[in-house]
């Protein structure tokens, strides 16, 4: 293929990066597990991150921004936090340079040496509830609803663009209760934002779910999550909502006057999703042609291409196209007109499909005189001819269709994927043959969790809301189980 | 007072600093010359971010990210540059922390030392123009024009808020050209654009100018500057354009073939503006009262507040002033009602004077008789009692005439403190007397500039954009100059 993407069936892993670089999405950098975000993918980036941000507002929320560097002894005061955290960080250790004496250019001055070493955050709680502190006294304090975004670095041993980067872009969300039973309804007012955002944003069907005891974050009492599924086969953990009770309140001694004026602590919760949704949007849609992205947060959505001989030609439909590029965008749709002339239209067709445009125009000198254009949706790959009387609205309503397209090819296939296993031999079978989520009995206990982890990779992704209860025995141990959980191979 | 800030004339930096922490701007964190940008600071941040985050599409620029850390080695590519920023830098050594054997916490682990140190962004252009070197090949590559919005790291000896972080928030652009002429019409377009925010949102009048040599950006063969005046006297340096030459692309040998396939070095330029306009935007506007800030980047517009005893009054006002909120917000005013119960009208007021709302408008019981409202300007402090028809619209122009009374206001302060000194004694004099710009001839030496900072701490701010030769004496060393320029304390 002229494009040089190698096919999913070739090496899944090896698309998804040809998809990222050739896509325009990102590059790799100069610093070992980091990347540049390319103006396409962080034009894809804004539109997702506006998105939520208006959702994060609407419904009571704020923004805010604190520092970048966390006191290393922050970290230990929450004992899980430390445990989870406290581990691959970059530390700062030196506030200077100066040249090297010898002539190699500059060199850490050791005199700049840090009393206590400083830490890239890594997530921010500990600076944020070090800082609510001063913030909250009496239950008119309270809630406090604030978001950040931000970047985070935590150092990953093994890298992949966006899906795992060792600095990354997120929101992080830090709110603060006066009851529990309020911090538990953020908790999962904040997941339910989460769902219908990938859902009808980007057009990715989610499972919400919470996780199990070793799989939540470092001092929540319980992680609630949306997990989506790729073609491949395997789960991506798509954004993550954390009740987490008065852990940070205790550690950073935060309370509060309720309206008797008794003290009490303040009730937290945070939540956040990344950069790494870009990568599910890329896994879960595309194809071996490019990228297919969902037309509601796609850079551009519709790209308008002549085809023509002769500049009188290209003078005629010039005039067509650039009506039709005032017509949508007038309509809020994001269009390109591309009349550059140093690239064929074959050409350039082959590029926006790479790029994963929604919709792409082609006006013709005859398609002209016979009042039509060629309309290619870049979902099913179908072309329609289609008149060129009302052809904004007509464009509008495809890009609506070809959103509600890719939701419901990606649930039908999701859906396909959720398999029952009721005993070791099916367990592993469908593991190795099928994958996706695989519903099953599990004896509650994290050594059976780890076990089953170190014989097949597969997690238990999260035990669903509302779960119904059914006995049974667990897939591996035999043991009596209440209730069966999801397991798949994560990203 | 009971808001307890301090008056300028007692303490010119204390109230500036009162300001910002009880204004609710931003506070002090955990981690040295670090700060806290608090909702209210964060939102007024949001909108300067988002109004010049449009005025840099509508010129064709595009967003992207690029990462945090710089390898050291990176630095010490361009020389100016490496004597410029490779100082005062928070440099990462390490990439792992362990349980302290001794049971101290979390220590650093000596086995995870970097081979490479890495030093965190103090700004870009070492890590960008690396990237570019494999974005660019051909003429068709260019410009290039590409924006990031980051955080960056200076160690700061000395810090205040807002105006001088360790860590701050800005925008950098980072553009390639083909042509000298085309990069620094670049260089100048943005600086017209920096101008026009400043001027026209931020409401503070600016001169437009060329650095000396001595103060240019490290690497740059010419920076351009916008400086404006706080209401002490002093000048601030709102932002600046670079235009780098060829430096940076030498450096990274970053070439591109032209239209006759001949390999040239590409044009760059480089442009920025930060948090500290926020600090700015304080210190030229506000008064003994609190902030004032000008409309078109108020968090918040308007504040409703009604006056009333007992529930049946509070009940017929809520009417009234819901139905206004719902009409000033269709036109798209931010306005919040504050119909809060546990803080009687006057302390309110005081409250949102403190923290800058133009307008105020209060609303009781027999003003609903009466069919009028009181209005309250914020920044004469006027108070208009008008009638309730047509108010969204009164309130509306209001917050015009608001906008264009304050650019006023700083424009005939800013106009009458540019004065000329034509010898040492006037100099000197006006500088502890008056201070603001003053315009002197001056020999064109660095050696001058120096002995003048040394002796007064005046420096120059710039010289003036198409300035007029003039000949006369240099007034610290009675040489001949070709040119006035101009001078002042500066943030």
């Amino acid at each position: 293929m002229s494009k040089e993407i190698t096919s999913r069936s070739a090496d899944y892993s090896q698309w998804y990066n040809d998809l990222v670089i050739k896509g325009d999405l990102a590059d790799y950098s100069a610093v070992r597990g980091c990347m540049v975000i390319k103006p396409y993918g962080f034009g894809l980036w804004e539109n997702m991150r506006d998105t939520l941000d208006k959702m994060f507002k609407d419904t009571g929320h704020v923004n805010a921004y604190f520092p970048l560097f966390i006191p290393k002894s922050f970290l230990s005061k929450e004992a899980a936090h430390v445990a989870g955290f406290a581990k691959e960080c970059a530390v700062v250790t030196h506030y200077r340079l100066k040249n090297d004496p010898d002539g190699g250019g500059v060199i850490v001055d050791p005199e700049a040496r840090l009393e206590e070493e400083l830490i890239v955050r890594p997530t921010s709680e500990t600076i944020i509830w070090h800082t609510y502190k001063t913030w909250i006294q009496s239950y008119r304090d309270l809630p406090l609803l604030i978001n950040q975004w931000a970047n985070v670095v935590r150092w990953e041993m093994r890298t992949r663009l966006f899906l795992r980067t060792t600095e990354f872009l997120w929101q992080e969300g830090h709110t603060a209760h006066a009851t529990r039973q309020e911090a538990i309804e953020e908790t999962t007012r904040m997941l339910d934002i989460y769902a219908d955002f990938v859902e009808n944003w980007m057009a990715l069907p989610v499972i919400k779910g919470v996780k199990t005891a070793s799989e939540r974050f470092a001092g929540a009492e319980d992680t609630y999550c949306i997990e989506a599924l790729m073609q491949d086969g395997k789960a991506l953990q798509a954004g993550t909502s954390h009740f987490l009770g008065q852990n940070f309140a205790k550690a950073f001694e935060v309370t509060f006057a309720d309206k008797n004026n008794k003290l009490d602590f303040v009730w937290a919760t945070s939540w956040g999703v990344s950069t790494r949704l870009v990568g599910a949007l890329v896994m879960a849609h595309s194809d071996d042609e490019g990228l297919i992205l969902p037309p509601k947060i796609a850079p551009m959505q519709v790209v308008i291409v002549p085809i023509y001989k002769g500049e009188e030609q290209k003078a005629e439909i010039d005039v067509k196209a650039k009506e039709l590029e005032k017509e949508l965008k007038a309509k809020g749709i994001r269009v390109k007109y591309d009349n550059s002339d140093h690239q064929r239209p074959g050409w350039k067709f082959a590029q926006y499909e790479l790029k994963g445009v929604p919709v792409r125009v082609a006006i013709g000198a005859r398609d002209i005189q016979n009042n039509k254009v060629e309309l290619a949706r870049r979902d099913t790959r179908e072309k329609l001819f289609v008149s060129m009387d009302g052809l904004a609205v007509t464009i509008s309503g495809l890009l609506d269709e070809i959103q509600q397209n890719m939701f419901h090819k990606a649930l039908s296939f999701r859906d396909q994927h959720i398999t029952r296993a009721d005993n070791w031999n099916e367990f592993e079978t469908l593991l190795k043959d099928k994958g996706g989520f695989i519903s099953a009995h599990w004896d509650g206990t994290p050594e059976t969790e780890e076990l089953i982890k170190e014989k097949t990779k597969a997690t238990i992704r999260c035990i669903l809301l509302n779960n119904p209860a059914e006995e049974g025995t667990c897939v591996l141990t035999g043991k009596p189980s209440v209730q069966r959980v999801l397991f798949a191979v994560a990203y």
